[in-house]
């Protein structure tokens, strides 16, 4: 079981680093007979791509997807669905000072501990380009999720630093750079961004994502939780710090009364427990946010030490984004999606393709 | 792979339900030769049991462990260990008025509509009754992590509903009731807490967990990321509704010059990382907190629906804890445990025996 | 992902050493509600049992069964289902001059290389006392493949020593302690048997079993195969050496036009395949033979080392069976309808409740 | 857990179907710091290539392999290493014919039974051009292997439908086109071949793969054992439909002192286990036998259905192999590789890097 795998029954395995010639993914599990087709991709990918605006890091990725197996005439057959994007735009040199010392803070230096050897170009297998894959498999998990059980996964930018929405308008979140659910407060944010590259800092971010139409079951007992593997799926996207189900760290200081989502019959009266109880799916919304940490990757000089255990400062130039948070919104939503799809197929096999007992509560 | 089976490589599959006759878990992969005793167990099963102190439930339980196989003549042999303890105190006569009935904010409800049948009796499967061979496995995993690695891991009470301690004293954690690091607050706690208990209502709290000696380079890349198993197993203890690793939520606010940990040859500079970075461990003390939320079970009553589709008011009677993340910390620290035990076996395999490159800085 | 489980989405996790307190399994993914009751277990323990006749070993296994979850009210709940044993007869004195050598031939000696330690009590862990589980859990297998989808699985032996069946009437195998298919031979089984056990040797032996009524569309394809998880089901018994799927070796000597099978409408017109074509069932019967080996533990002396690598003569009393295929044939069932399980289920997760496109050929 | 995937330490996952843009794996878990290099790939491709000599498919591969990831300036990182094939010789109109009906003896027919929809041209994903990528990433294993154990994998077909050796010299293999041992006998291979090709029809085959150099103490309990892993590694290959370990089915009717492998301080007075005990390496060579059917896409009609459930005659055109053992070799030892590499990665997982206790006998 690779620790480049995610899932149990719809499984995503990703390869690639950087700056070596590709990245790519395979699927394995998906059901037949799903339309899938290049173009299907694009939009997300183009979501999560760098170089959209100069909020972001100036690389510029293209991102074309090519289907090499597993879709036949436009439909999947079953078999494993492989996925590679040649990566193209590589200044390996932007990364020159970097190959000798440790950026605090980074990856490198524990790679580089746990295994006597690191591509550094780029981050090599660090880096978030890995993500484009997630975004990728998530666009086939996504596909399914809506046209099997209309489950629809949105998600935005739920804080940028010390700056909160005023509202919560998730129609506006596509039509910003940010994902930012209130559209009002666009320029605040491209004025305190601006701002921040200009000091050669970073900064942390919050993101939301909530997938709506989840119906009520899905979900393993113990270990196999939906918020469990909600989990450790959004605490494997690079900078992660810290993942909430519902209210999550404001639960610590509710009373029972104020945190349980009573139930009538025509609806919970709340949503306190992000849609999941037990670890399975209530059928209210599923709602999962997650902690980002500022980049390391910034100009300000940082104390590190070199391949040769000297003390060394460490300035990063090259193309980095000041607020990886920015472009995750596609990607939390994704490993929303792929945990949501691998639980429905787990739920089918054990109990079936038969709905719930009692009537689904809205 | 079972979802009641937590690990790859040091594996943990437990069974058993509330009030049947017994729990028990299958503890695999666990290195020949350890010295292995049923009084190695007791001190922490008595940290995790209930019936101690009037702040948690007066089920007691006695939890006198038997082990069925895999040690010979006091020492591991390499084959599972079975560990099985016998339910003795199980009034479920206690539980009656929840068999017809869904506690709104409990697991009641989803595994009715997942299964369609569900053992009421006590919660079943959903108790936190099963976090006993968690704790149970976890003194497995702590006596290797410590003899092999010198591996220490402890943790306390960060949060109880809205009190934070205004000391953090390692020392004092054992000696009190809440495992609260701050010996002068303890008080006030038992104050709250009977409050708490008088009203009928429950709350929430914060439990952290430290592991100190942790050497460099364990946690596997991307999907096996230290930090995502880590959040994959916080959030599988009942009630968990939230992980952090390091600053964790607070990291979204901050700068990158702020949060990132320099290094020094005399050592980091700071611990926001909380020992993680890239998913490998730094070799700083490894730092998870987790929100658990305040449990369902309480005296207030709460609408909800019954069996027969028909809106209830429920109470739950019995012998609940007013604030599960009271008896929580040695199940974090046994989860703690359990992942770095993994993770040591799983660098084993990859990376063999060898220890880091650069010298390891404290 | 451990040794001691077996299964991907019905996983079967067995412990326990042949004379320790007990032996047990889990068994984990088993759909809710279906009946299970300890009676259901006694036929099959019974017939797999030492001390029946004086043809296996004289050790009296009373094999009572305890369900120790898993089970409310009589039906299973979806939640692990442990199984324990407790040992009774364990004469460890029996087993002492095995302590300090190695017999040639048995799994003593490749333990000792592995780990260092073992338990020698009966061959410990080594011990056929572990397949005793796999009958137990093999049951529930049994019980919902036949409630579920009409699946049969029977078996006999089909080669004893030098001794093949003249005739093959599976109505007659649970008539003679042989599991025989010629009611005719079994005076000659007796006899040469009573020859055998007189000699102080041990002989091999070959199990076949089938399993009717299976549609097509089992099975995964590559490295999931049906016929490739047999192979690993059926290896995985104490003592077997070989396995083969319908004509098995036999093919080597096969044309292509005698051994395909070809298809009519009113059915296919032979079975060399086993009904398994590609990894996947074709809806005939599949059809599996594995070979035991003479077991090791014999009377007659032979050459070896001993724990300080001294040379040393090795002669094994105890009570041991002097041919271990005569009693596998419930083993091999049971292994069969574990895989045949396991694969319905991942059959149901990919591709879901629905039939075959083509109808089912007889 | 993917049914594309094999292996639980040392993961490969292949993807790709025969006529698709591409074949390729991803293999992962592999230890950093080896030397790989394209050209490491070359000689065991075209050991296995079709079209080399007349005696094999006239498809002609040329299998240029691409390492996408996972090395860094020639030596492996410790990340996932995907390596590519382009699909170059696509003749898709040669198989035209059987889009609408089902090959008797193919998977063409459990495809489509299971998934409803498959990728007629070449076999899609049950061709054994997938075998392509077992031997790509067997060869990472033999290098992994031969370097740090001093481990040798070889192998030879050890029957040609009645023909068997008549000596076995391991080191003629490599100078027939047929890995036969014995020189004297290819030309009456070759005649037998000729004969064959001309009639339309296909045979059956048997090889044997040898691993000398494998140290004692490899191979899991129970059911991760060695030899279990070899079967079901040797199982999922195309057209195989029986697997032995050492003297395998010969063993049914030998006696216990016949079989059993005395052990002298000079050395093991014989190998019929196949240098495997109890699941677990001896120490002697490990010996596997495998069973090819003859193919099912042959020239003489068969009897079948197609789509539309009608009786139909099949012939099949195309480039096939009369005889897919003969190309089989360098597949079978590509699979005692990766299941030995596996096996090494897990045995120092749970036991560390030390050796066995006892000297290791020869």
């Amino acid at each position: 079981m690779s620790s480049n795998s995610f899932g149990k029954l719809f499984t995503v395995t990703t390869f690639g680093e950087s700056h070596g010639p590709a990245i790519g993914c395979v699927v394995d599990g998906c059901p037949p007979g799903l339309a899938i087709a290049p173009e299907d991709f694009r939009a997300d990918l183009e979501r999560r791509a760098t170089g959209r605006t100069r909020h972001t890091s100036q690389r510029r990725e293209d991102d074309d997807i090519e289907i090499l197996s597993g879709v036949y005439e436009g439909r999947t057959t079953g078999t494993p669905i492989a996925l590679l994007i040649r990566n193209t735009d590589q200044r390996s040199k932007d990364y020159g000072n970097i190959v000798e010392t440790f950026r605090p803070g980074h990856a490198d230096y524990t790679y580089w501990q746990k295994y006597g050897i690191r591509d550094p170009r780029g981050g090599g297998r660090s880096s978030a380009r890995e993500t484009t894959m997630r975004v990728a498999a998530g666009v086939i998990a996504r596909k399914w999720l809506g046209e099997r059980h209309g489950v629809r996964v949105r998600g935005y930018l739920s804080q940028l630093g010390g700056i909160v929405p005023a509202a919560i308008d998730l129609d506006v979140v596509e039509q910003n750079p940010f994902f930012w659910p209130d559209a009002a407060q666009v320029p605040e944010l491209e004025a305190y961004m601006d701002a921040l590259r200009k000091s050669g800092d970073s900064v942390g971010a919050r993101v939301t994502a909530i997938a709506e139409g989840v119906p009520p079951g899905w979900g393993e007992p113990i270990y196999g939780k939906l918020d469990g593997e909600l989990a450790a799926a959004m605490m494997s996207i690079n900078a992660v710090k810290g993942v909430e189900i519902g209210d999550g760290f404001a639960a610590v200081s509710q009373r029972g009364t104020q945190h349980r989502d009573e139930i009538r019959l025509d609806g919970f009266t709340s949503n306190h427990a992000g849609g999941i109880l037990g670890g399975i799916s209530t059928g209210q919304p599923v709602v999962v946010s997650v902690a980002f940490k500022p980049t390391s990757s910034i100009l300000v000089p940082g104390a590190s030490v070199n391949l040769a255990g000297e003390p060394v400062e460490v300035v990063t130039k090259g193309r980095h984004d000041p607020c990886v948070g920015i472009r995750a919104t596609p990607i939390v939503e994704a490993m929303l999606a792929l945990v949501l799809m691998d639980q429905a197929l787990r739920h089918r096999a054990q109990c079936g393709d038969v709905g719930t007992v009692l009537p689904r509560i809205p």
